[in-house]
């Protein structure tokens, strides 16, 4: 369900990156790369074999993984398996499915390195959900179109998956080795909310032990400004169904005192929020927190153009409570977002004339600081019995899986390995940014394993994430993978010294 | 789209006939309509061939004739086929099809009663669009169980083409003649509100020259009591998309900031009523009249029982403007329903965290008095524009037929003959009826033919006309035959006395 994403801001210099400027792009990376010492035997390799690792991300995007429909299950045992077999491919002999309560989680090691630290990579192999009708090319029939590739679950996260076993596959077919100890965690119910996730660690806390954790299940800037998340919101999931009447009825025959569902739901969920956009139920906001001085630093530091980021999604205004600015909004205040709703007769063609007896609303809540799940979907349905119009009544859909805000501290080694490796390859010293994306897992990692997952992906902000068209950066593929090989080494060199 | 049927009241004493029950209803109605005179032998002939006409009638409603579903086209083409076959099997060798811009007309005549009166019969082929994984058994595979007829238009309304035709072929098979002339119209877009009908009628006027005029498209009130119509409301449509995007975004990455398509529908949704439950549209009742005082006289002579009248949808309240009965809501007043409504993911399973781009709903009114359908869309319109919040825009796509207002007068000959012949066969006088429903070809005949069409229908109020698992009662094929038959001799005998 929820995502640890970056930035809801970003204006992409580039939005479609033509042959011509990618590889000038390339070339420039390469530059920058190599300023110190000699070019790398990865990089060669790296470049080597973009043409049969897109091949094969191609063929990982095309497994339809989507871990909230029920029929898609065999598929997403489908997609573990496929990268299993491509992890022992590399050489991560170790490579297995370790069971959860629900989809199973993909762990591999390679642990040839004894007394160098060991790094954990996580990333998630499920995807959303998919409204066909809306594709330009079929979502699970990946296509590479000018420097694109897209498919859903192309960025988010089989982007993950792949640019870190290929960063570890090209150290070890080109050095035969690996500077630190690699522990790969790839999870198959992110999309959910990780219901089983804590649980999971929490058994295999032992095999799981490790000194840093990064996490490949988050953005960059943009193509050329790197980043490192340092905040993710909660999130809590509802679905209700308000019902007026056993059937729908004729709208002549009854229309004038029959309940409507439809405008009962409609009056439900406008009853949500206040004039200004912020939600109107009680208690919602009782425990968030002011904003601080270095959140709005933060902030501060982020050229955020609002008219770029609303090119985006094509929107002409934006929304909520204007004591707040928009990245305020979205990085550090919580939401209600109604995310889909239906009731009476809405095929594409027929018009039927019906009082409708029933419509469903599902809604997803962002959430921050001390605010937990299930509290704030007990508020919400409070709200709704509370606000049921005359005639209608209510029934709930719980969702598992309540994520919990997080943030992850800035003033660590952990996090200045990650910002080193990002400003080799991009040239930049990466911004430290907010999200309004939800990372379940994140959280998790340091409660049971006692390390902070740092931001580690390279998705990029205008990528369609859980939309329609949903793709990635052939360029994002090559830069990632220098990304994390610079990363794993510069850990090991680093570590060393402190010994 | 819009319904001439009866009443929205009605208390079913029997909803489920069992087949003793239904033995003794036919026993007693056959000894109503025969204590004048030996039993007619028409009325043999119906019995006799109850079982064969049943099957007919299944094959009939097996054809999907959803006219405002242009896929299903060749089906609304194939019932118009089916039902000239079936007049000129019984006798009515000038059947045909007659073309209007839209779906064809059924015609068929018996004219060899010279210097007697023609009578018309209205009805129509077409049915409403279906919600498949609503309905018990499908829509168009109808079956026969406890005395009812399951399918989609098994009641509204070729219950009525196939009563009327069925009533005429007793009488040619048993006497050879009629004793009037008879034109049979069945139309084949009254569910799209009769968008070319007038025209039809202005064009074919001399052919469809006719002294009486019945619609078999109307109900009885209830299994044992009968009812004549002697208004309906008129009715208008509309369907508006409100867009705030042009993709769905996913909720973490901009929710917060970004408007949500499903929310601002409905506060627009929420904005077109009062906390009363009135139209909160500015001018929409500016032309409806006060209720008359035989408007009030009408109801007054009606048993209406709330509580039944709920107990046939299970709704829990009646709603709307309690300074009106619940009668005059539906018979007198207008409204404004919300027929259907979509935004974002809302398929069976998964769960997608977007803030929806875009949100549809469908709007049915129903008009009273002066009001005009066009006016009135135009004020709904404005009502969105002025209501639509910031960051959304609306577009409209308009459907064509708006059917206006119908009143028919009870002091007429044309009244008085199928008032007799209703309580002729049901032992009582009906009831006269306002009806919520929508008669949009109704008051065409008046305008164009100069004829009123009084109501002749044998629908029911509880079959669920426009809704899932719709019946007609087979009891009700027999007696709307008998009431049929018994008419056309009457306005024969009585006619002849006043030459």
């Amino acid at each position: 369900m929820t995502k640890s994403k970056c930035l809801s801001l970003i204006f992409l210099a580039v939005v479609s990156v033509s042959a011509s400027t990618q590889l000038l792009a390339q070339k420039a990376t390469k530059k920058n790369a190599t300023t110190k010492s000699a070019m790398p035997l990865y990089e060669k390799y790296i470049d080597d074999n973009m043409d049969a690792h897109l091949k094969e991300f191609v063929e990982l995007i095309a497994i339809p993984s989507i871990s909230s429909i029920p029929a898609n299950k065999t598929d997403v045992a489908k997609t573990g398996e496929w990268i299993v077999n491509k992890l022992k491919s590399i050489g991560i002999s170790t490579a297995q499915l370790l069971p959860t309560a629900g989809n199973p989680v993909v762990y591999g090691s390679w642990d040839k390195a004894p007394g160098k630290p060991t790094v954990l990579i996580y990333a998630h192999y499920d995807v959303q959900p998919v409204k066909e009708s809306e594709w330009e090319n079929p979502p699970f029939a990946p296509v590479i179109k000018n420097g694109k590739i897209f498919g859903r679950g192309a960025s988010d996260d089989k982007s993950g998956v792949m640019i870190s076993m290929l960063a570890v596959e090209a150290m070890l077919k080109t050095d035969g080795r690996l500077p630190v100890n690699v522990k790969f965690l790839f999870e198959g119910e992110e999309e959910i909310g990780s219901p089983n996730f804590k649980n999971f660690l929490e058994k295999n806390k032992e095999l799981l032990k490790t000194d840093f954790a990064v996490t490949a299940d988050d953005a960059q800037y943009n193509d050329s400004i790197p980043a490192i998340t340092t905040s993710s919101r909660g999130a809590a999931q509802l679905e209700f169904t308000v019902k007026t009447a056993n059937t729908d009825a004729h709208s002549g025959q009854f229309g004038g005192k029959t309940p409507n569902a439809v405008v009962a739901i409609s009056q439900i969920i406008a009853s949500l929020y206040d004039k200004a956009g912020n939600v109107a139920v009680e208690g919602f906001y009782h425990k968030v927190l002011p904003i601080t001085a270095a959140q709005k630093e933060t902030i501060k530091m982020v050229p955020y153009d609002p008219a770029k980021d609303m090119e985006i999604l094509g929107t002409t205004a934006e929304v909520g409570d204007p004591t707040f600015s928009p990245l305020e909004r979205v990085w550090y205040r919580p939401t209600l977002e109604v995310i889909g709703m239906q009731g009476g007769y809405t095929a594409a063609e027929g018009h039927s004339n019906i009082v409708p007896g029933n419509a469903m609303a599902r809604i997803t809540c962002r959430l921050v600081n001390n605010q937990d799940g299930k509290e704030i979907i007990d508020l919400i349905v409070k709200h709704i019995n509370k606000n049921c119009p005359v005639g209608a009544s209510v029934t709930y859909k719980f969702k598992p899986g309540y994520a919990s805000p997080n943030t992850t501290p800035t003033d660590t080694k952990a996090f200045s390995y990650v910002s080193d490796a990002l400003s080799k390859i991009y040239g930049k010293q990466p911004f430290k940014l907010g999200t309004g994306g939800t990372g379940g897992a994140m959280l998790s990692f340091k409660e049971v394993l006692g390390v902070y997952a740092y931001s580690l992906g390279f998705l990029l902000p205008d990528e369609k994430w859980h939309a329609s068209n949903e793709f990635f950066r052939v360029s994002s593929m090559r830069k990632g993978q220098l990304v994390y090989c610079y990363y794993l080494q510069h850990l090991a060199d680093e570590e060393s010294k402190v010994k």
